[in-house]
């Protein structure tokens, strides 16, 4: 008996199921009703709610029987774990799918990156969807270790569990009907957006492009504007993109269609503490959402924002992957089940086998001998007073520099401008003003191109902070308010192959290696966090204030979020889409 | 340009639109809102909702301009027009896409005949998308002219407008799991559903096959336990199964998600006087729905429903298909604009032009001469009293035979049981008590086989009437009172080549031709109504009663809606899938 003859022979009662999850309040997701049952199981399977002899049985006790969780969108990378370890830590809070963009490991590692992490996901408890990176590197303006054309892209979609397009970040060259990137929309018809910001006209032809959904809005009212041009609206909540408290709004207002979760990019830290697709569920009905309502954002929406048929659902012919809660305020998942197995019980994924990461996924770092002058800001301006420091220097003569100005929680930056803090004629970090330096040292190719510039907003009065995660062409990153402890920061990185340092006075304080293309651990999720709470509690004694610094400074090099951003190339104005100088 | 970058260029406001409608109340599915705004038009796509300057423009005055309608599920030759005509019909009433499962002609014509009902729908305002049957025959118990198997779906399927299987009408294989149908089933993941009835555990077992939708609920708790099962709802107003009012419950008690409109079998009368999809939309208004929740079971569902991702919406990318309407109680467009062009005014399509019918298409009624007894139906019982008519004599040696019972408006037919009338010994017709003599003669093989039996529910009190059109194997089916006018009905239909004939005293009385297929009229839809009109009203002085008695007749024959149904083959039990003697 085939395994579809079997799954029916069971759902007509003529044969014994697998798995029998009895007693549950089951949710019902293209109804959001609750339905009295058993839900069977058989060969991965969901055979049918009703009554069932034989097989393993779970008593639910009247607990709440959901779709497993699902995230529309996600970078694996970003949780700095191997993807077996990404997957035991998001599955036992009641994830069973997500669908990736590995576009950070395929600037780091090309396509052939982007194809290790699914094989490394192969297997697993949890389903790995990929969409093919469409902007390696994400702009011209920025330097991976290669470009991704739509022969690379194409290489991707040919694996079975590549379902589209990933994320066209390069807004302005689609809205501008650049012939390149309309070719890479053109390859799937299934395209992931992102634009940040962009609203009216600019909007409607990002979307004529054939683009179908966004995860780039910060409030309600833009989000609306997404939806209302046919745009899946990807309600994110990332460490450093608090975006869903602002769009509840539109879930209130018009319903939960055509809106599904999603988390970006989460530190390890925020996975062990709040959780994944299950921690927006709890924070939206924290918020006043319907739990029903939270429930489809959470699992049918995404599957069909991605088209996943057979996902997302407690229906006859899906697949079972299921979550046992507790209640509908934690959302606890009890037991999880993937692919008709139990994968998790009381928040403990059972254990797994992480197949051997490949030399070449590791040896990735190749970056230049740091310049002496590698961090110099240049001079303040041509009739600068050589001798002073602090603003009142730069104001009798009426220079001005550029400042990236963090947002507290947010990707975007704003752009300032500020009088420089000068030193012997050069620019220099001024911390009492909270303004670090800020350098981008390309690591691809030894080139030795480093970016330079000035950051607000870390609060930083001491030393320096560097890492290889550095989106999206993951360059090394530094920021810093003495350049001997930035060149510390810097110089350990290359020598452990990647990682994130902090320094003071010159030497290196506490460091986490990421040897796995300078963007992954290849420890326990819980060892990586104990060990980046320690890095930033070593910041928080240099000054540094803000959440999820190292994250913070990570997305300080992606030159497709505006408003101003460094790369190895130099300050880019994002809106404008090219480099401007650091002095006004 | 590009086709797309002038789009993008019309968008951004950078090239002039093809056609602007100006000042209308623009309906947004995505949320249920009414836009302000200029919708613009290029190259037949939607480029934004605005201010646009240049073009053509249709001042909409504040009318309500939402996406042109979609018919979720129709068989297109139940209108007996050619697919050219039956577009300018309803895409005057706003329709711009139909998902059709070309079953019909395929049961008399084949593969061939499929792809010619596509072919004949090339370049037509309206969109006309296929499904591959997969049900010719549609049970063994009846005869077609031959066998569609996987292979020849498949070759359906290879066409640029197939999007998925066609209704799988076989539920009792299907349920059974039937390696045979469950091959079909697999052939594409976009599979719709026919489950008339079925309902718990043979209802998941037809959903774990992984059957998508159903359109043949008679009640809204019947569909509810489909859309619990993540089958799309497929809400039907058909000719003779008029089930909508009695699923808007559905919608009052869940909202419209995972529900579509469809009107599977429209008689060209229903089409000229209630309209087509439009009528759908009024007759939900006006029984209590939204407007809004109307639309979208209208526009996007059926899209959605079918994966047709860039239909039914008007929003940036999207086909530039549309229907501006008076009101939203009418439903009345005023303008109706496909693929970016006016096709209809005030109610009239544009000319067009129908490409010639091939002969092999028209050439298709192949039925042997009729025997003199063919109408026979056997003896009462071996103890009959051959001397005497009328119940009496039948009840005193306590024979019984079954007859078809119509239900008035719906396809299922109720199987009674009536002591029979008897003359010379023989089973005959009993107009007193409604009791007709049915008839089923194979018309492609020339074989001679006749299946007979009596049917209860039209009123016939003289005479007969017989029709090509004959669900769905399309032999020949004729109801009447005396075997001389059946005889006259049936030989004349095979002088004709197919159609529908009205006879009374031995002679026939009226007759409309349907020479293509034996299904369609090559004539215009008010002269093929005029006719059918006439017919009726023949009809109507032969004692008939009940409302499209061509369309009830022709589902008679259909051996997959219970519970009692003729064939070539006899006397159908449809839920024991089996044929049954007359007496029983």
């Amino acid at each position: 008996m085939t395994s579809r003859a079997r799954l029916l022979a069971v759902a007509r009662g003529d044969e014994e199921p697998d798995l029998v999850v009895a007693g549950a309040r089951v949710f019902c997701a293209f109804t959001r009703e609750w339905l009295a049952g058993d839900v069977a199981v058989a060969d991965g399977r969901i055979a049918g709610v009703g009554r069932y002899e034989g097989g393993e049985r779970i008593d639910a006790g009247g607990r709440f029987l959901v779709p497993g969780l699902i995230d529309a969108h996600v970078h694996l990378e970003s949780s700095k774990l191997l993807p077996a370890e990404f997957a035991r830590v998001v599955v036992a809070r009641g994830t069973t799918a997500v669908v990736c963009d590995p576009h950070e490991i395929a600037n780091v590692l090309g396509v052939r990156g982007a194809l290790w992490l699914l094989e490394a996901s192969e297997g697993l408890a949890l389903r790995v969807y990929a969409m093919a990176p469409s902007c390696v590197p994400a702009s011209a303006l920025e330097s991976s270790r290669g470009a991704l054309g739509p022969r690379e892209m194409a290489e991707i979609l040919r694996h079975e569990r590549a379902i589209g397009v990933a994320e066209v970040m390069d807004f302005p060259s689609v809205i501008a009907g650049d012939a390149e990137v309309l070719a890479k929309v053109a390859l799937h018809p299934h395209v992931d957006g992102h634009a940040p910001g962009v609203s009216g006209s600019a909007l409607d032809a990002y979307a004529a492009a054939g683009i179908r959904s966004d995860h780039e809005s910060t409030s309600w009212e833009e989000a609306l504007e997404k939806r209302r041009r046919g745009l899946w609206v990807l309600l994110r909540e990332a460490s450093n993109a608090r975006n869903l408290s602002a769009q509840l709004e539109l879930v209130r207002r018009h319903g939960p269609e055509y809106c599904a979760f999603c988390t970006d990019d989460r530190e390890p830290d925020m996975l062990v503490r709040e959780g994944h697709i299950d921690g927006m569920c709890r924070q939206a009905v924290a918020e006043g959402i319907a739990p029903e309502d939270a429930l489809v954002l959470a699992t049918l929406h995404p599957a069909r924002c991605h088209g996943l048929a057979e996902l997302g659902a407690i229906a006859p012919g899906f697949h079972a992957d299921m979550a046992l809660l507790d209640d509908l305020e934690g959302f606890r998942a009890a037991v999880v089940i993937a692919g008709g197995r139990v994968a998790a019980r009381d928040g403990r994924a059972l254990p797994y086998d992480a197949p051997p990461v490949p030399g070449w996924v590791r040896d990735s770092v190749n970056a230049a001998p740091l310049a002496s002058d590698a961090f110099d800001l240049g001079p303040a301006s041509a009739t600068a007073d050589g001798a002073t420091i602090g603003p009142d220097a730069a104001e009798r003569d009426a220079g001005r520099v550029r400042v990236i100005e963090i947002v507290p929680g947010q990707l975007i930056t704003r752009a300032a401008q500020e009088p420089p803090a000068v030193r012997d004629g050069r620019v220099v970090a001024d911390p009492d003003r909270d303004l670090a330096k800020l350098a981008v040292i390309e690591r691809h190719h030894a080139t030795g191109r480093v970016g330079v510039g000035l950051v607000r907003g870390f609060g930083l009065r001491a030393g320096a902070f560097a890492s290889t995660v550095a989106h999206d062409a993951h360059n090394i990153v530094v920021a810093g308010v003495d350049d001997a402890s930035m060149t510390a920061c810097v110089r350990r990185l290359i020598e452990l192959g990647g990682g994130i340092a902090v320094a003071d006075a010159g030497a290196v304080r506490g460091e986490l290696a990421l040897p796995v293309a300078g963007l992954l651990s290849e420890q326990p999720a819980e060892a990586v966090v104990e060990r980046l709470d320690e890095l930033v509690a070593l910041l928080r004694e240099q000054g540094v204030r803000i959440d999820a610094p190292f994250m913070t400074l990570s997305f300080l090099a992606l030159s497709v979020i505006p408003d101003l951003k460094l790369t190895d190339r130099g300050l880019v104005d994002v809106a404008g889409a090219r480099v401007v100088p650091l002095v006004v």
